[in-house]
């Protein structure tokens, strides 16, 4: 099954023209979830080929204008094209007041319904959950209320193994068998153990995701071992004073905090507009995680 | 003076890739006016080179949101710029509360204060006025209130004929001429009225902006004779039926509508996402109008 993300946004607030603000998807199965939504993403979906049609769910971390003023545009486009299904919305407080308030001043009506859940950005809980995904919000540290989320697969059932499945097996019996059944004995066959014609279960991937925050290594140990692991990369260690009196951090505060939580990807992201050549960047993360990355506009993690 | 019309954002409300929502600026002496701000005209500004900094004064005309979903950024990008003169915004009452909601669910105070004026939408009258200009609201009829703005500049003084002057002036005496005064007969020299060393006044410029409407003949006469017209041209002739139903105009409609007011140019603009080639939409409008042109990203008409 896929999972998989994918970059449209690498901007902090400052506008710069060849960066957008944040944005990503993450592509679980035949579903998208969206993750956070600064102003113009849905010219970024438009050109990366996101369809808004397909998004189950819509993650916001918080109510900074580059992390949700593309989420107005994206609700009217919606439902220009006809959308009906329900729209989960997940994001801080205040969020559904600003969506109630500009729906009545535009007496605008949407064709669909929206589920807001209100996230409590200073606990780890669960905060959405499908037949797919569970996912968590990681509290963030920031000038006003922010979550991080952190996005946990269900355990999958192991696939069957066809070498070793006996011949003569009736389709009902293979669906069971699929299904992690097993097969009791019968008068024309012996039993058939799920766990001895499946390969292992595969491991649940998880993808964390942190938005703006000041470097709270405490939070390793709510994402110890994630697959992938976004970490907000404001600026230069040269200025770590001034990351921390934003509540940003630096790109080697985000090599630091995937090392500690020992997770196998790391993406660095919300570049400040300072910087055109976001190589520092990169080279200083490097020295504490090597294979740390650019989350730049159109990069796709697949795990 | 520079009385100058610059076209950020060509699209109607469905986004396409090539195209930006309304957004235009209109420049008069060291001025900027914004007209319309849909969601990226921060970027679009960046792109053209359009200094928020240098905003005056900004103007909506109603909210749906590819008309307004961009002033939220743009604010934001003001402030981080460290602006502290005030900005007056005009628009359709209601886009007050929208800003103010969205500034307290982001514990935002801006650098700089906004001086909101409502327009009644039903009524054409003054709603601004500064040294350099009066604009006045255009009863447009679309299915929300809606606003077209008519920008008037104040009259001029003209300027004085070097060959006209009399050798021997005093500076002080040049500078009451020059501010339109009569000088007086005194022992040393006779009198000099001003209309016989000046040339005659500049005639002032007008602009009328149309934004969403359904074709309403009688607009004509507000703007009769103006310089430039700029008018929504939503769909070709062949859609009549379905402008009428959404309250758009056609091609051939915003040319008639030119024709009938007279004026000496028109720009036709707010296309239908269906439309991947503009030229259909001109040709209508030549047939009617000769010299229309299209009001696309970047294009600037100077008065």
């Amino acid at each position: 099954m896929t999972f998989e993300l994918k970059i449209l946004g690498s901007a902090s607030a400052t506008p710069v023209l060849s960066r957008h603000p944040t944005a990503q998807v993450l592509t679980v199965g035949a579903h998208n979830y969206l993750i956070d939504c600064g102003e113009g993403t849905q010219w970024q979906m438009l050109e990366h080929r996101v369809r808004p049609h397909h998004l189950r769910a819509i993650f916001i971390s918080h109510l900074h204008g580059d992390h949700y003023f593309g989420l107005f545009g994206l609700l009217g486009t919606m439902h220009l094209q006809g959308r009906t299904q329900a729209l989960t919305i997940i994001g801080p407080p205040g969020l559904d007041e600003v969506l109630t308030t500009q729906a009545r001043v535009s007496n605008m009506q949407l064709g669909f319904t929206m589920a807001f859940t209100p996230v409590d950005t200073e606990a780890h809980a669960v905060v959405y959950e499908d037949e797919q995904l569970t996912v968590s919000s990681l509290p963030m540290r920031h000038r006003i209320p922010c979550a991080g989320y952190l996005f946990a697969e269900k355990p999958r059932r192991a696939n069957l193994l066809k070498d070793r499945l006996p011949a003569g097996l009736l389709p009902q019996q293979l669906a069971r068998l699929a299904q992690g059944e097993d097969l009791e004995a019968s008068d024309e066959q012996p039993g058939l153990r799920h766990a001895d014609v499946a390969g292992p279960a595969p491991t649940p991937r998880r993808y964390a995701f942190f938005s703006d925050t000041l470097y709270t290594p405490a939070l390793a140990d709510l994402i110890r071992g994630a697959d992938l692991l976004y970490h907000e990369a404001t600026f230069l260690e040269e200025l770590r004073e001034r990351a921390a009196q934003t509540h940003h951090s630096t790109a080697r505060q985000a090599a630091q905090l995937a090392q500690a939580a020992d997770v196998k990807h790391l993406l660095l992201g919300h570049f400040s507009s300072r910087y055109k050549n976001l190589g520092p960047l990169l080279d200083e993360a490097h020295a504490v995680f090597p294979t740390a990355e650019l989350a730049t506009e159109g990069l796709t993690v697949t795990l």
